[in-house]
C-alpha cells in the first residue's frame, strides 16, 4: 500500500452530512420544542400526543422525559438547585444534538426557571419553541397523577414547585397552551399549527 | 366542555411510538456502533466515512464526537478518572437514545477502559457494536493530527491514553479494523458488511 493511500485514512471528514441533508432527507425542519409547566400540567401527554401527529406524517421525532432521562442520562442527578440546573442544561444539549440529528426533538420537563430555559434556548438557536402548557395549580393538584402533590402537601416531598418552590411562568413563549380549558386534540392542534406557521413541516 | 373531554387530557400517553415503529418507517434497524481505539487512529474520520455511506442508502444516523459533545453535553467535565468515567457514561446513555430514536447512532472516543465501555454496552443493550479502531501508537504518534503526543511527550498533557494513561484494548469487539493497514475505504467497507450481517442495514 502506497503512503499516499494510507494518507487518506486520517484525512479529517467531518461534518459531511450537514443538518441541512439530513432536513432534506427527511422532507421536514428540524426544531426544539420546549414543554414547560406544572407537574401535572400535560407536558408529556401532550408532547406525546403532537409526536403521534408528526409520525403519521412521516416526521423524524423524539421525546424527552422523566421516563427515558431521569433513569439514564441523569440518573446521578437529585434534586438540588444545582442539581435541577444541571438537569435541564443537559436536556437542552441533548435536545439540540437530536436537532442537529435532523429531527423534531421534543422535552417534556417543568423547568420552572426562566434562566435555564433561555439557556437552552440559546443552545438550539433560531429553532427553540417554548411551549407553555398552561394548567391551574388547583386543576393540576386535583389530577395529582403521579400523587405528587399529595405528598408534597404532607411534606414528604420538599421544595416542590407549585407548592413550595417557584414556577416562573415563560414571559415570551411561542405558545401557550391551556390543558384545563381545551381538550388534548385541540391543544396538539395548536403545537401543529405552530409548526405549520413556521415551515417546520408542510402546510 | 363536560368532565369527560377534560379527563382525556390526563391519559397517560406514552410510548405510543415504539421504538420498532422508528425502525420501520426509516426501513433499517437501529444501532449504537462504539469506535474506540488510540488518539488519532481514526475513530472519527471512519465514524463520518460510515455515515456518509449509510446516508446515501438513505438511513438515519447521527455521530457523536469530540466535536459535538466535549463543547456541549459534557463541558463541565474534565480528564480526571472520575471524569472521563461521566463522560463515557453520558455518551452512552445518550447514544442510546438516538438508538431508541431509531437512528444508527456512532460514537468515535478512545473510551479507554473496557468497564465503561461495557457499561455502555449494558445500556444499548443487543445492538451494541464494538469496533475496535486498531493503530499502533507508533503510527498514531506519526500522524499526530491534533499535536497532543507531542504535547504528551513534552509532559504538557498528563496521563495521554497510550502514553501515560492505559489503553485497554477490547476482549470481543464486534469487528477490528486495522487504519494502519487498509484504507479508510476499506475499514468504512468492513463497518458496512458488519451492519448488513447483522441485519442493521439491506443486504
Amino acid at each position: 500500500m502506497s503512503d499516499e493511500i494510507k494518507s487518506k485514512n486520517i484525512t479529517w471528514h467531518h461534518g459531511e452530512i450537514t443538518r441541512q441533508d439530513r432536513e432534506q432527507m427527511n422532507r421536514h425542519k428540524s426544531a426544539v420544542i420546549w414543554f414547560t409547566g406544572l407537574s401535572g400540567s400535560g407536558k408529556s401527554t401532550l408532547a406525546h400526543a403532537v409526536e403521534k401527529r408528526l409520525f403519521e406524517l412521516g416526521c423524524r421525532t423524539y421525546v424527552l422525559d422523566g421516563d427515558n432521562v431521569r433513569h439514564g442520562l441523569n440518573k446521578n442527578l437529585g434534586f438540588s438547585p444545582s442539581d435541577r440546573e444541571e438537569n435541564i442544561r443537559r436536556i437542552g444539549e441533548v435536545a439540540n444534538l437530536f436537532q442537529q440529528a435532523g429531527l423534531v426533538a421534543m422535552t417534556a420537563f417543568i423547568s420552572p426557571y426562566r434562566a435555564d430555559r433561555d439557556k437552552a434556548r440559546a443552545v438550539a438557536s433560531d429553532s427553540f419553541l417554548e411551549v407553555y402548557v398552561k394548567c391551574s395549580i388547583e386543576a393540576c393538584e386535583s389530577r395529582d397523577t403521579k400523587g405528587l402533590y399529595k405528598k408534597a402537601r404532607a411534606g414528604e416531598v420538599k421544595e416542590f414547585t407549585g407548592i413550595s418552590a417557584p414556577y416562573e411562568e415563560p414571559l415570551n413563549p411561542e405558545l401557550v397552551v391551556c390543558t384545563d380549558c381545551e381538550t388534548l386534540d385541540e391543544s396538539a392542534e395548536r403545537v401543529m399549527a405552530l409548526l405549520r406557521h413556521r415551515g417546520i413541516v408542510g402546510a
